[in-house]
């Protein structure tokens, strides 16, 4: 399945005082581009964690920053499921700025799946089908 | 009573490409104000919330800025209360910078009491002496 | 004129533990609505500061909070400008439940108009227009 | 050389909807944990940048969570450099809690040396005792 596309506008909350955005804040896009991810393929995170007690908790993330991005510019999250387990995903991302312009930064999380007492639980036989690579 | 005083140093990413404080953040430095006046007073707000079920949420915020942090600034956060009722309670803050600086904000909060069902209650007999202006 | 409309969609990232939105996100969200409302008057914030050297620096901040914003809901954030002096413009803000729903918060801004070294300055003939209220 | 370490209390907007802190303030943290290890070792990361024009870019960064913070925890940041180069250095993290409790999280920073107009550079002379691993 192609990679989901998310489109968002750069904060002046996000720059920092090199005149960037800074570097935590790919990891809030990441997250952005989850929740998308999730709509794209028929359901939502929101639901799945209020309805069905199911969260994805966060066990590793990675970014690597090729090209600083800047205040308004548009970029782009693209995401994508790299690999699907019974008890664990592991999502990829690239984020591209959005004028048909550079890879400014790609990266991937990890995640187990945790019932409502964040313990670790086997992903419902509902969601195994979004979650496909 | 006199205001509590609490030190923080401003972080690289509260900055931003202004490079000053951002705006919003001086309402995160009245939180952290909040807490340390909660310590200083004989309490931990943490376990008022989950050990009682007592919130205090904001029903208003307001802050006048005087002069900009930088960053690696020391600020104080004094914080007192400005006013305590049986449903509400009012926070006043003065932010200044650490080094015998100037005064660099000043601002204020309004809560309401309220339950873990998020509905509005008189303060617990057991937390009003905290809160005495 | 009618207030510039912006849309956007509650993050993850700015939940809190009590499970709704941190109250110190709508001031950023009142910074996007501004952003937003300066491209619907014709002119981009980020080149005025950058090609003019103009920069609305913010002197004073208030936040009404009526109802909670929760992850992953849409709200709508309503800019229009109170009152533009020479010197300093005065932004005002509703937020809305995007699906209809209640009013979620109303605020405002004050800003003085600065130049590229902080200094106060008049705000530049070609921009009067847009901020006319 | 040890690790440097840095104490810090979670604050009320680090947390997120699932009752601990979002993912992304770990970055945040060892961005903390890199200013107080310049300043261990006897200069300022601020003043490096404002006085020397040497800014450390961020190229990558990786963080791995074992255990979840919660609100008002006292963490504990060990940072050392686990890498100096001419043109980069590698910046190594251990996120404790800070009541002799577990690992948090752990994760590395990688960064090259840039000047003033972000390009890249080779580490000034003087800086270089500072950054050995």
């Amino acid at each position: 399945m192609p990679p989901v596309e998310t489109r968002l506008r750069v904060r002046y909350a996000e720059t920092d005082q090199m005149g960037i955005v800074y570097y935590a804040n790919y990891l809030v896009w990441m997250e952005v581009g989850r929740v998308e991810y999730c709509k794209a393929r028929g359901f939502n995170y929101r639901d799945m964690e209020r309805d069905d007690g199911v969260f994805l908790v966060v066990v590793e993330a990675q970014c690597r920053y090729l090209a600083p991005a800047m205040f308004d510019d548009e970029v782009i999250i693209e995401t994508e499921v790299l690999e699907a387990r019974a008890r664990s995903i592991r999502f990829g991302y690239r984020v591209l700025h959005g004028a048909g312009g550079p890879l400014l930064a790609e990266g991937s999380t990890n995640h187990i799946v945790c019932g409502a007492n964040r313990k670790p639980i086997r992903l419902p036989e509902k969601y195994r089908q979004y979650f496909a690579s």
